[in-house]
């Protein structure tokens, strides 16, 4: 994979680059590279405009030094990672599984986040239960609802790339999180929309249009890799892939949506090994060029 | 991975095994330690009475000669793998790739499989388009029916799990799998349903239901395992994983599916490494012990 993207081939012609001011950038772009302090200040001195940091990564630097420094930099957190992964094997880790979701709004409103992305969860351990393990992602989400209505974090699910259904989340189309939004009110619910995991969905038209501006709550691009090594790590910079971005930003625009374009790269061979200013200077070009 | 099974967990319940003349071995599962003519006697030998070739072996053994030795054995060849791979960057790869699908479908016919599978393929070099990806392969089958049909040779659509969709197949969910048979009609048209690409899909119950027993052309089974070490070549023996076999057997049998169970599993870092008769005396008292 060479750092040049391909040209772009798109069904959107012509070409529109987005606005340069939309891109956001997700921490585990970079984060083998830099902790959250470096993170922070490296998306500002790029004149990057919006981040969404990870909770692990928060704990490291604090909450509150977190927050000082986002605000310091006045960047947008276009959402926090992660709530979720509901399901569990018994009542003991259920119950678990709801305090820590309610601490991470409460963190999510210390940073300043536009939402909570939940990525749901899969099967508990030695279960093959898929159906019941959405039943409890259901009634999860709506459980962490009554607590983050009162405090105002919406809740964006995430629907994760079906091979991913066992062990991350059992939510895996567009399809699913609409019913999910359907079933449990709109009000402070939505939907993350990552293209890495709904790209290949036929359905992904129709169900943007179905979700509509009030449940776009982000957008989160990379690419899709030919060959793709790893099913974990090896997503592709924005323009190295196969999926067609500009004409799904080119959906949810039409929607409506009007938040940034969040890059999230999980890239243990490829950029996860470069330096971390050449990622985010590469971030920044391909948006203006790929997506 | 151990060799035992975990205790079958299932929404099926008291569990009852399949019928042990219901197992079909699909050639790839030996692939690595045998060759094709080996492989017929091997399945034989462990009174095995299905069989599933692939057209590299058959090739490599011989058209008639195939025929010859499965028919000695008396074997049901449960399908033939494959054909398919319809969309091309120009009009010479989509005509190379219908003289190609006659080809499979003839050797289809010589064999005696009751259908032979296709996988669609996926993006053509260098695209982006999986829409018009989508149109060829539409228009592929259609093509390839005016020929199959007058021949007798069943087709059987695999939805392939969607972590394929670029580089081996555009149809991914047997929804869609579906709607092209509404499209180009039931008449020698159908689908075959492998677990490993279907398994997580929220929409299988009422997907089969719809297909009913004349899509149901052919059941393949292996397992998904935690973790998921390579994309293509880490399929589990059915028990190792966390696939619902029962279950799933339970809705392709309320249909009226009463065909064979083919197991396929490609697994380059244990299956392919261990003794073919091992595996082939492992996949029968799987299928009695968790299918």
């Amino acid at each position: 994979m060479s750092a040049g993207a391909r040209d772009v081939v798109t069904s959107v012609s012509p070409y529109v680059p987005p606005p340069a001011q939309k891109l956001s950038i997700n921490t585990a772009t970079v984060r083998q590279q830099w902790k959250l302090d470096a993170i922070i200040d490296g998306i500002a001195r790029h004149g990057i405009r919006g981040i969404s940091p990870w909770r692990d990564q928060v704990a490291e630097l604090g909450l509150a030094e977190t927050a000082r420094r986002i605000r310091a930099h006045d960047l947008t957190v276009t959402g926090y990672c992660r709530g979720g992964m509901f399901p569990a094997a018994d009542a003991a880790g259920r119950l678990a599984a709801r305090d820590d979701n309610r601490r991470a709004v409460d963190e999510a409103l210390t940073v300043g986040a536009q939402c909570l992305v939940l990525v749901v969860g899969g099967l508990p351990a030695g279960s093959k239960d898929i159906a019941g393990a959405r039943a409890q992602v259901r009634d999860g989400v709506a459980e962490l609802l009554d607590y983050s209505r009162g405090v105002g974090m919406p809740l964006a699910i995430e629907p994760l790339h079906p091979m991913y259904a066992a062990d991350r989340a059992c939510v895996n189309t567009m399809t699913h999180a609409n019913d999910l939004c359907d079933e449990l009110g709109d009000d402070g619910l939505g939907i993350a929309v990552d293209l890495y995991h709904v790209w290949w969905d036929p359905q992904l038209p129709a169900q943007i249009a179905r979700a509509g501006k009030k449940r776009l709550l982000t957008f989160h691009l990379c690419d899709w890799l030919v060959p793709t090594r790893d099913l974990l790590l090896d997503r592709g910079m924005m323009g190295d892939g196969v999926i067609d971005i500009p004409a799904a930003r080119a959906l949810v625009e039409a929607q409506g949506y009007d938040g940034m374009h969040e890059v999230e790269i999980f890239s243990s061979q490829d950029w996860w090994k470069r330096p971390p200013d050449e990622v985010l200077a590469t971030c920044k070009a391909r948006h203006l060029a790929c997506c």
